[in-house]
């Protein structure tokens, strides 16, 4: 039987309730930290303790190049997708930077990519192919490949313990394959959902619009995730939607980072909607469709900067917000504690 | 000639079109980090560099009473202010964990509590009177009261070097009177922007508002900042205008927490408005005037997490936020260092 059919852990409410009446008792008006004693109490049930904490932060950053990208749907070349994996390797993008800030663990992991890539220190290699079909043409890939994909995605969850899990991608001409996924589950038209990406300007978007309906037409109607993954979706999609799966089978919180991240969230809650339970959203995208996805889901993202880089980079932002609730649930004194009065009658 | 008329230091345009060139050659696409690009480059034009950073960090909590608790318009009873004081001195309140997780430098300044308070460390006893008058039936302080809270936060401020500075509240009723001076400085109806703060039921909000409302009839309508600050205001509230100001005088950035504290950015900024440049908003208070306030100044927080707590806490909350902007700004490498191809022509 295939580990993708195994359980979601149950989320433990004993400890969610604890540290609901803990929260009474700190030494603030009730409900005046706001969403971060949601997140407090959330992460309690989790993590089956009354005062949970964030210290182990793992980063998994999935690269993988787009056949799609052939349709001139980016801004970029296809060959920043490999350069930017030596840029990981090297700890000059913006994601290494979070996690030296974070001291998080970050591990890349190549799905494929056009141009060859040397051995590479922090990089797994687990080519599937140097890149997923043109979704314009044909499915991004075979039942096989797929499988493939999930795997890495579960590889690195389980790999190393951890606190939390933060997904990141790095893949020229993703937001397409993102863009024609989410249009797929969601049944939006595609004007709602398609945006810039990177960067495309008015013609370019007009392009990756039409490549979208025109792939969406070849793909038909089915709504089974799995199915819709190996159509359209890269390797690296398939990799987060794995890595969601696998986290919360295994009792890990997700903190999911934006477009791309949240289609794959949205994918894996399809297949599975307990996986819901895992997830925490860490900010809303600048890229416009991200709004329907999250009504979709529906989410309720911690942070809106207008962040649009991907790398897992919007969640890293928002693990400060995930170790203050913490430290807050736990560090603070009781009324009783502190001799501070209570509310009055 | 007094303090209050110093010149406000000015911005470094230089500096500031460095960040921002910085920011174009960094590896990810233009614009990609959104309001984070935006912080790094302000701050580089506050901090005179093209690589700012917020290591330092400086919180100063002003304490004191207020008359117009005897009108029963806060939930909690006013013995609480002194009993928070303790509480900070013991390090148990919500600024408390906050500061140790920030590795930042707290320090409370007590202006008066009805319920008298021994020495307590980390607390400066810099005391105006047990409490401000009762703005129901008189002004809140006199021009010497005024002048006194003033120059609390002024020193407050230059006491020690700091990359940031964030000042923070406690006072039981203080939302009544920042609500009476948010409510004269815009012009906006008692209704908008009165509140529940730390918790009011119905009737207590109904009977705030008149205690806000036969206030103003009693003032008058001068709108003249420092006058409704004695006519009005809390001596924590001179204290936080009083450090906006200095902080500007003296070139320090201020991040500024919720309801309370933006009454004092926005009286610092009607006073002088060049104070705006060295103000950063850190969050949307739950409070419902708050948006009021956000319009009037403008301004645009960066986080909205329902927080409605005060002590500075919400400003605390978004630390991070800036030491990430500033990590990511001087840490990510350029396109030319990391060989990762530009944008397609």
């Amino acid at each position: 039987m295939s580990w993708l059919t195994q359980p979601v852990a149950a989320i433990d409410h004993a400890a969610e309730a604890e540290a609901q009446a803990r929260q009474q008792q700190l030494t603030k008006p009730s409900g005046s930290l706001g969403r971060l004693e949601q997140l407090a109490i959330r992460l309690a049930g989790m993590q089956g303790c009354t005062c949970p904490q964030i210290k182990r932060v793992r980063m998994a950053v999935f690269a993988a190049d787009h056949g799609v990208a052939a349709e001139g749907v980016s801004a970029y070349p296809q060959a920043v997708t490999a350069e930017m994996v030596r840029n990981f390797a090297r700890g000059g993008a913006a994601i290494n930077v979070a996690a030296r800030v974070l001291e998080a663990e970050l591990q890349v992991w190549n799905l494929g990519t056009v141009a060859p890539l040397e051995a590479l220190p922090g990089v797994q290699h687990r080519i599937i192919a140097p890149q997923s079909g043109n979704l314009l043409h044909g499915p991004a890939m075979s039942e096989g490949q797929l499988q493939q994909a999930l795997e890495v995605g579960r590889d690195a969850v389980l790999e190393a313990e951890c606190d939390l899990f933060i997904g990141g991608e790095m893949g020229i001409a993703n937001t397409t394959a993102a863009t024609a996924l989410g249009v797929a589950l969601t049944g939006l038209p595609v004007v709602d959902l398609v945006g810039p990406g990177t960067g495309l300007d008015q013609a370019g978007l007009a392009r990756k619009a039409r490549v979208i309906e025109q792939a969406l037409r070849r793909h038909g109607d089915d709504r089974d995730p799995l199915a819709l993954l190996a159509s359209l979706g890269g390797f690296e999609i398939a990799a987060l939607t794995g890595a969601c799966l696998a986290a919360a089978q295994a009792g890990i919180p997700v903190l999911v980072d934006g477009f791309i991240c949240t289609v794959a969230a949205l994918l894996a809650c399809r297949y599975r909607p307990e996986v819901a339970d895992w997830l925490v959203f860490a900010h809303h995208s600048a890229e416009p469709g991200y709004r329907y996805l999250s009504e979709a889901l529906p989410s309720r993202p911690l942070l809106d900067l207008g962040l649009r880089l991907g790398e897992g980079s919007g969640a890293a932002v928002a693990v400060p917000l995930l170790r203050m609730a913490c430290e807050l649930h736990a560090g603070m004194a009781t009324f009783a504690e502190a001799a501070v009065s209570e509310k009055s009658p």
